[in-house]
């Protein structure tokens, strides 16, 4: 019938491949790595090692780039298709240590901001972006070494490795989710602070504004796109261990 | 196999039923709009419409019921085993009703806010939270109005909504994500704004602050919560419509 004409038609148009589409997001997510960098450098005054606020510019670089990026880039690694087929294991260890280098870079960006305020004789984690975002990090350290147990190790059950597939799966989405919130929560505070004098102030809009703004919709774009293609069923790696894998991956909306 | 048997039991272990999982997002729901009116009146002066920061307290208030609580119960309307049977008109209606009932609020919301804002000559729009919190409701309203066309009134061909259909579900999803990340940097904002006088600065996280912190991690659950609620394949209504409507469905990971 033409309905079904139309119809199949329309299920073409919608079908982007993920290669086109992955080189779109890793252009998107160096763009926000350089926006993130250029507005340290060129308005926060650059980086050091020395407690000042030079040290605490670290946090947003490594933040964005770490837990945002590197870490999208690590979800991503079973969507490639050439993973699909031959040995598991090399993608396995791609996928860990891509997650395991956001991980550090994620470790040093807390550094960075807990060195600052020690320094400077502010408390610790009394925000709701700090509590959002340790909340982020825990989950994710959690994250890992569940991972690295059940997956790269070789002792974990298959049923084991089954059950807790849909459980690493869901968190995955949830913690990037997370981590592009404390991300916009970080931004705008850090601009509340930093833009509070004379014709610098927030509310009046000067271009550091509208840059850092800009920043912070496009990591909300690039963690909605991530999650987006991780969630699309026919980017899925086809699962062959059991004939039951399915359902249990069903079972959890994985 | 001893394996396959495990297998199956970590599967039905997995397998939450939908209604108690909903009467818990429920209450959950409630407990986060009964925090938010507790805060604005306990800690920030009630309620008025006489463009004070009393009125400004409506805008946090309308936005958790309307854009997260409200929205989130709409979204999960088809998710009810109920709805799978019978007429679709009325459970359309319902789900079209909810979400003009949170747009409507979320409206006021936006109100409450620029009336503040204009009363106290204070610039509307320069902070990310504006910016971020805008284009989510601007999204909202395309998502409604599209939907009501495509879905409610009679005149779109089953190839406009089949075609529509996944991407409706898909902006679903995405602005819950954006309305709880909009309301965490507005609670952020909103305690830097409010506690910076002696001890009761927000650094030294007085009862206000960990209230308030509180309520928006209750938030961030919330919307996870839901987000994976209507991600979970068993929960969703399955399509009888056409037999293609399940590729359709999949390409854009609906």
């Amino acid at each position: 019938s033409l309905a079904h004409r139309c119809h199949h038609r329309s299920t073409a148009m919608l079908d982007v491949p993920f290669l086109p589409f992955c080189a779109f997001l890793g252009a998107l997510g160096l763009l926000c790595v350089a926006m993130v960098g250029t507005w340290c450098q060129h308005w926060r005054g650059g980086f050091s090692l020395d407690g000042s606020s030079r040290t605490f510019n670290w946090h947003p670089v490594l933040m964005v780039t770490g837990l945002v990026v590197l870490y999208g880039a690590a979800a991503l690694v079973y969507r490639i298709p050439n993973t699909w087929s031959g040995p598991k294991l090399p993608w396995k260890v791609l996928h860990g240590s891509l997650a395991l280098g956001a991980f550090v870079l994620t470790v040093l960006g807390l550094a960075a901001v807990f060195c600052f305020h020690n320094s400077q004789g502010t408390p610790n984690m009394y925000s709701l972006h700090s509590w959002m975002g340790l909340g982020t990090v825990l989950l994710f350290s959690c994250q890992w070494a569940a991972g690295f147990g059940a997956f790269l190790l070789p002792w974990a059950p298959a049923w084991l490795r089954a059950l807790y597939k849909p459980i690493h799966v869901f968190f995955g989405s949830t913690i990037l989710m997370l981590s592009v919130a404390s991300c916009v929560s970080g931004i705008n505070e850090k601009l509340f602070f930093s833009l509070k004098n004379g014709t610098m102030e927030y509310k009046l809009l000067p271009a550091e504004a509208v840059f850092a703004n800009t920043l912070g919709l496009l990591i909300l774009i690039f963690g909605v796109l991530v999650v987006a293609a991780l969630a699309r069923p026919s980017w899925k790696r086809p699962d062959s261990d059991s004939p039951d894998s399915r359902q249990v991956r069903d079972a959890l909306g994985g």
